[in-house]
């Protein structure tokens, strides 16, 4: 089981940790690298055609503003493409929402809330399980224990 | 291969129709449903408690408004879920797509551009294909032969 | 008379603290729980039908982001719901307005301002007034001290 | 049992007519009057102001663009007042959601979806329940006529 | 000359104070009081009507969130109101500003930029020198000193 | 009495008539023209810089999308500009009522609602009226009349 | 001078054709091809590579929704590339702008309006214009005739 | 090679410094001026007919909220001019951004991302490098060590 974590800059790096964190409490090899779709796109175009060959699973791919890595990639490649809209400085991630979430038929990015790349990590997962079911297991026993976080909580 | 496409009023069949034609003609059994989760909560809670079990391995729900059927669905099952956001009447569907995506930590929903079943789709075949060559092998003709349609256009 | 204020997370308890207060203040028992539609499922499902029955007369229920707890709630009772849309960390509550107001015929949730909880609770009150004379005569005794304290104010 | 419905202007009938049908299809009595926060200031306040005299229990108004009126009533009644943002020309009606539902501490206003005045009438109904158990039932059985027929429903 | 500063809250202060600070530089006689169209609905009506036989010529007026005061207050006068829209806690005044500026045929108000008390006084200045030729000269002074302090900024 | 309606385009005409149509009404001498900020600058300026002395008291400006034409012409006169945001294609005004009611501080334009032309003239009336007795006469009795209309509407 | 006009999809030619039209009656030469980010992303990369020596010194682009084309053609040339929002279904053509405008520092799009593909062609003129003085002649006779037609409009 | 930087006032210097800065690192001359649309608009008439005598090829203009200054320089010149939204204080910039890309047809404004000066500058570099083979080598330099300078970013 591996899923490629990536991002367009370094200093998205502290919105998409939660996912690397996430994947790999759940055991999962996790291959993540700075791919910029505007200031490396050979290396995107590389990335993106050789993932499937590479063993890689499900991309997860965070962006900002004018996102266009996650859509860019899922052009260029048939795996499930979960892309991660990373708050911008002026509009708040709405930008970054829209520009990924908004695809043409043809090519569809499975988007999630803005700035949220734990919940793009248990996606992978779900996505993951439909195959493994040791990572259902897991799943149920991490849906079971929020469970009872949460009725353990006291006002 | 058994996908369900399920909404939460016939209105919306109009819009999803398209997820129902592209799963079914790359050979994708689909389990169609009206499941309303304000109107029916008891049934949505027993479908989607129950989807697994099925056979069902991936959702796709569509919703408008205050769309809360796919967010519903993914807290009671591990499957993936994903949500179309249906255009709605004032608003144009920007209110269904922001309660659909901005799901909390812990349920993840793979949401797709607004109105966009046939992404819906696509994206349920992407996740399929992990696990069966043969979605795999009919996505990459599916692209090609986008490639080609979009390349013989002329202006 | 008896309020129940419920919200998704303890991290709402700072915005949902002033319905509390403002009904104690009057007068009113309070039940305050933490009640989760995407965490608790079924819990919220067991409250949401047994409000009725456990003497229940008013729900304000907080939530942000995709917020489907109110909607969820007053799909499964008859009961008065409001909902109270909690500041979201990157849309400022806009989503949260929209995913609780946005609901559709047939389940309606009484939404008031974002993160305004003290309203929630005015809102039950003048809710409840219409069958306990006493909370008619409080809330016309608040309306007036609000006014004076209006009134002596100097620029 | 008597329920206002008012709104500024006789073009917001269309819209706020579902709920007039609704309440009298449950048996309430309604009463239905323009009554413009702008154009008619002294009669909002003497409507306003004697309400609860004229054994008004709960008061329905809608209106749209910078839409005053179920705050400028609410602010002269301990009633409880439903707003139903009507839908505007330009903005489709996010100027009036915007204008009711944002009140300030001190005045609330149960809002209700754009345009959705049938939902406003429920929302009187489900109030009017917590006195009058006749109301509950019939919501009972609204609700399960609801299930019922969106359970019928086929695709 | 005489100009009403009025504000829905003292909380309002900080953005008005330049209002009254500017029509003061220009020697224009400041009545400020705090009118809350929600709290003292009824002062608020004595105020507007009263307004012109009171000497006042313009009315400035701020208030934030669901605005209702410039508005109400246009409504049961003649007199020009400038309306101010306050910056919201949540939606940083973009409640403030459709509420206030999207009024209906009949009742208008000047609307100025979100948190400018500084334009609306100088609008009340521009309204006045139509009458008083000395507030045309000392407008024109004023832009004059404005273009000359902008010509000698350096980079 | 005179009052200017300018607009950018002969295509903002139907917005803008009511305005030259309710003034007629009134009395007011109205100067009509096509004055454009981006195609003819040169005009503008000799416009703004001249309606003093032409006689004109009141500046209408209708203006859409990044509508320049009320802020500018507000920069070469001390005369009070009312701008009227006209409804843009593909934003329907919002972009238009952002352009011209966000005035930095120093310039201020009177911004009314998206397309109420009729509003611009209503307000230009009450700033006439702080000066002409007889326009003021005239919208006491413009209100009662329409007052009177609205207590006549049955529902 | 050769400037390429490039569009997502066919249905995008409707909106494009006044940049193709506006700089053939120039006397500019016009490449004008259907390039897909999404469905041609090899024919993109081959296209953007090849432009400048292919003799191409500006690109115009349009796209719809999440509109990646211009920012990626950008990011594989030196050329300017102007880019286009064409107008999408459900919002508009927002979600085209800010998927156009808001690029990350390092590779700018020089963005339009909403659907103007006619300033998009004028743009592009400008840019040649500051090395062709032919071009600079017509524009400056463009914005004569411009600016003679509006000032012969008459109300 | 002589590009000018201008903006409504010393405030927007901070946004505006990286466009200078970048513009100087790449050897070109840049004019740098405060230009206020709103206060200056004699000098900003002068500025912008004598540009292109002046020598200057390219115009970046910076300007916020009612963003006058880059479309009403564009309406005077036929230069190519570039328009940076200064991120406004209540609505991030949107409106500056709107305000600046919304012109109507014949008059266009490059514009580019909410307070992103320097790609104001690698704009108007692209521009100047269709003309000047010396800029292209440089461009082409900077992207390659952009390129690898995120090539050798670490995660």
């Amino acid at each position: 089981m591996k899923v490629a974590v990536i991002m367009g800059s370094s200093s998205d790096l502290e919105t998409m940790k939660p996912a690397i964190e996430t994947l790999e409490s759940f055991g999962v090899e996790v291959i993540s690298k700075i791919v910029s779709a505007h200031r490396t796109p050979d290396f995107m175009y590389e990335f993106a055609k050789g993932a499937l060959n590479n063993g890689i699973e499900v991309i997860i791919a965070g962006a900002g503003g004018a996102a266009h890595l996650p859509g860019m990639v899922a052009s260029m490649t048939t795996l499930p493409v979960i892309g991660v809209p990373v708050p911008s400085r002026h509009l708040n991630g709405l930008d970054s929402l829209l520009s990924i979430v908004q695809m043409p038929s043809g090519v569809p990015v499975a988007t999630v809330a803005i700035g949220n790349a734990k919940n793009a990590a248990l996606l992978a997962l779900r996505i993951l399980s439909i195959k493994y079911d040791k990572i259902r297991s897991y799943l149920e026993k991490y849906n079971n224990d929020e469970r009872n976080r949460v009725l353990g909580e006291k006002i």
